[in-house]
């Protein structure tokens, strides 16, 4: 089993865009004018308390928001154009910013399958063995909330358990769910715990993020709001991504559904910013359009492409972070789901996007975590990986002395220039199979999935947990035992 | 079955340029410094002749050629930099150069294979078959050579037989072989007799072309020096494509690969503009790099994603048009040959690549003309084409009407702006299928790959052969049967 060494991953070349700056231009006023003139709803009575305070035109009654957009200009000014997001091991530390670009785990799918399970309610069992394989592949930086969703735990301590499971199983960076504010609150202390640091280190050093999502068209609900503000409030990392489905929930044409997606960022923006100056905000791009036949949203289409990249001449606009996706309609972990994934992944990385959330494992528009889809999508984010390394120019590698000796009509087999280079010249697949068809068939003429089969299992067998202090895990092991003990945090 | 009309297609993106304007000089430095130094061997005694007559220093005995630096910027400056391919039907006719790009089927495959019949060698039924399915397919501007090979036609006449076949079944440009000079000459006639022109106005309107590869690393050989040279005479389009397998037929560092792979399109230039000044040629990227397992190449690599970019960078400093292709290694039409396919398309587009050879249908490495990857690869490309047409930013896209009309928490299905546009405003997926899963389940829970299977057979039962005048006709078959009677063009 080949795999790429753990490595944090530059974007050196210029992001594709698809629009001018003045069309930038007209879609940051149009969502000026959405904001000013129709408003926002938030469901949420301290967030209405947070927006008056910060000057903005607020109907208690109606939860509706009006901001202006010198407001919006005093939020920009505070969000951090880079940050860093920190694991309990430190050599897994993840900047998001600049033309840093990381890569994340499928989150929130409520099923999980794989080729011999089929497809099942999500559950504990599922979510700690993709956590494992997440551990395991070393082209995934961070994990995505929940994958799948475990249901089988009881939802006011799942929480709890899911991080104790992320915290215990792995060693990289992690999600939080926002749902109550002490969910939050939970992660944060688990977290400092693992970390082995001081609350103040952790209000320092953001430890863990989240990933909001707006009710489009035009509203924010409690849970999000109470994301956003106690995100905000325990300085980690928000994402902001409204999810503003074409034709469904936003306009049916591009620019109007990005202008709208646009004005609900800004609004969390501007609640994050009201909250505490300086908290760290990534802008979330997640702009599909609907099928007008199923209703069903349509992953990796042309409309998509277009929108990854806009998004991320939007976030650049305004100098921050920006996420973007690897997503999927397709119900099989088939040759459907590899094309529509390449397209969303060159459309998030060539729009600089710094977090890809769902980088492996997503399948069927996000209703399923795919065991035999991580492997796949491994193999393209490794891909993209070391096709971002530079290719140095220079006398050896011009190798005019090995064309020379070689000479008309030769072979480099066994050219010095290719002796001393053969074993590191070239990207060594994970689950591409090149040998010959008479040797692919003599091996079983197993397709890509069948074979990504085989590998997550080879890699579910040499999992090894990452160390942790035996004093940390009893503390964890305490406080989980405590909260849980307390009732957890219930939906309320 | 749905599919985007026949369109031509632009590429309006900044192409993605990996090395800078120095280091392709050197890269180019490197060539002329082989061309000079080490020259090239030259397999034909007429093609020395032509490479003495424009001054190169020629060994007849050695059979080997050096081109000083002086001949190289002669031949470049008479290379045009766009052309037009045409086509029987003026509205098929291809423009390369500048911005445009065109998509190509797969080329040269020995085999053949489909889910129902499994791999079989080449045979004119398929042949034909695969004819039809390119005519049929709205995304395909033009014929590669043969795919299959139909080896079941006698050799001697395999190319009157295989033309007669592209010019009835189909009325998109063709691909002549360049095997002997008497193939171009007879495909000369026949596409002349199909487009009902002068024998002028064929030299001054291309109507085929072919490509020619060299015999790296540093020998043309005969059947490749006659293409060069009987294409120029008859002022067609030839594409010089060096296929330099990086580490076995060229050195194993892509710097050194794309010099040498330079060096021998070079030659074949000056060759070419020797013999007729001004006469269309495409510089052809064809740099994998050899498995050092299997002695395989590998497409859709990192190292073939960049050398796709830095073949296009060559290509715009010499102001020739660019081709690139769509390449895989994958045994199957499964997510290998979709993930490397799609890999090996941006590479090839964002190089700006004016011909994509082998654009849909290549499987094996190769080896395989597949008709299921024919429905795969033309949906990618679809998505391609249409992600290149510009996204629109005015009042009416920007939808602030359809926004103040739903208001927060609404929708937008029934908005007078939605349903003013649904009909058009995405983009119809050819095979993505993306019902939800039950919908699917269903519906046999078929694979992609599968209904790509129920696609092409859809295509070609309801696939009409393009008009042709019967006189026309009559003249055509009247020339194969007269020169088949004369036993065709032997291979020597």
């Amino acid at each position: 089993m080949h795999q790429r060494p753990w490595r944090l991953t530059r974007n050196p070349y210029p992001p594709i865009e698809p629009l001018s700056a003045d069309e930038i231009e007209s879609i940051h006023q149009a969502s000026l004018t959405i904001l000013e003139e129709m408003g926002i709803r938030i469901m949420l009575p301290e967030a209405l308390a947070v927006f008056r305070q910060a000057g903005a035109d607020v109907d208690d009654g109606l939860q509706h928001v009006r901001i202006e957009r010198g407001l919006i200009d005093k939020a920009l000014a505070t969000t951090p154009t880079q940050f860093t997001l920190h694991a309990r091991n430190p050599e897994r530390h993840v900047p998001f910013g600049g033309n840093w670009t990381a890569f994340g785990t499928v989150g929130g799918a409520p099923n999980v399958s794989d080729l011999d399970g089929g497809r099942r309610p999500g559950n504990y069992r599922d979510f700690c063995e993709l956590i494992k394989l997440s551990q395991s592949l070393n082209v995934v930086h961070f994990h995505c909330g929940y994958a799948p969703e475990p249901i089988d735990i009881d939802v006011a301590i799942r929480h709890l358990v899911a991080t104790q499971a992320y915290l215990t199983l792995s060693d990289k960076a992690i999600f939080s769910f926002t749902f109550t504010p002490q969910r939050m609150q939970d992660t944060f202390e688990m977290v400092r715990i693992a970390r082995g640091v001081s609350a103040e280190t952790m209000m320092r050093e953001p430890s863990f993020y989240s990933i909001v999502n707006t009710n489009s068209p035009l509203v924010i609900d409690r849970p999000m709001l109470w994301g956003i503000i106690e995100m905000a409030r325990l300085n980690q990392i928000l994402c902001v991504t409204p999810f503003t489905l074409a034709g469904a929930m936003a306009p049916i044409t591009l620019p109007g559904a990005l202008a709208q997606a646009n004005a609900e960022a800004l609004a969390a923006i501007v609640l994050s910013q009201s909250v505490r100056p300086g908290a760290p905000v990534i802008y979330g791009g997640f702009t599909p359009n609907v099928d007008m036949r199923s209703g069903a949203p349509a992953f990796g289409t042309p409309e998509y492409i277009k929108s990854a990249l806009i998004g991320g001449q939007m976030a650049r606009r305004y100098r921050l972070p920006y996420r973007s996706s690897n997503v999927n309609s397709s119900n099989a972990p088939d040759a459907q789901s590899a094309y529509e994934g390449a397209m969303s992944i060159w459309g998030a990385l060539m729009g600089h996007c710094n977090m890809l959330a769902h980088g492996v494992g997503w399948l069927e528009g996000g209703l399923v975590a795919s065991y035999e889809k991580y492997i796949i999508d491994a193999e393209m984010l490794q891909t993209m990986a070391a096709f971002f390394e530079p290719e140095k120019v220079d006398e050896g590698t011009l190798a005019l002395d090995a064309i020379r000796e070689v000479g008309p009509g030769g072979h480099f087999f066994g050219a010095k220039h290719t002796l001393e280079r053969y074993e590191t010249a070239f990207y060594t697949p994970l689950l591409s199979d090149w040998r010959t068809y008479q040797q692919w068939s003599a091996d079983g003429a197993l397709s890509a999935t069948q074979r990504a089969n085989k590998i997550w299992k080879t890699l579910l067998a040499e999992y090894e947990p990452p160390a942790m202090d035996p004093a940390v895990r009893e503390e964890l092991d305490a406080f989980v035992e405590r909260r849980t003990r307390e009732g957890g945090a219930p939906i309320p």
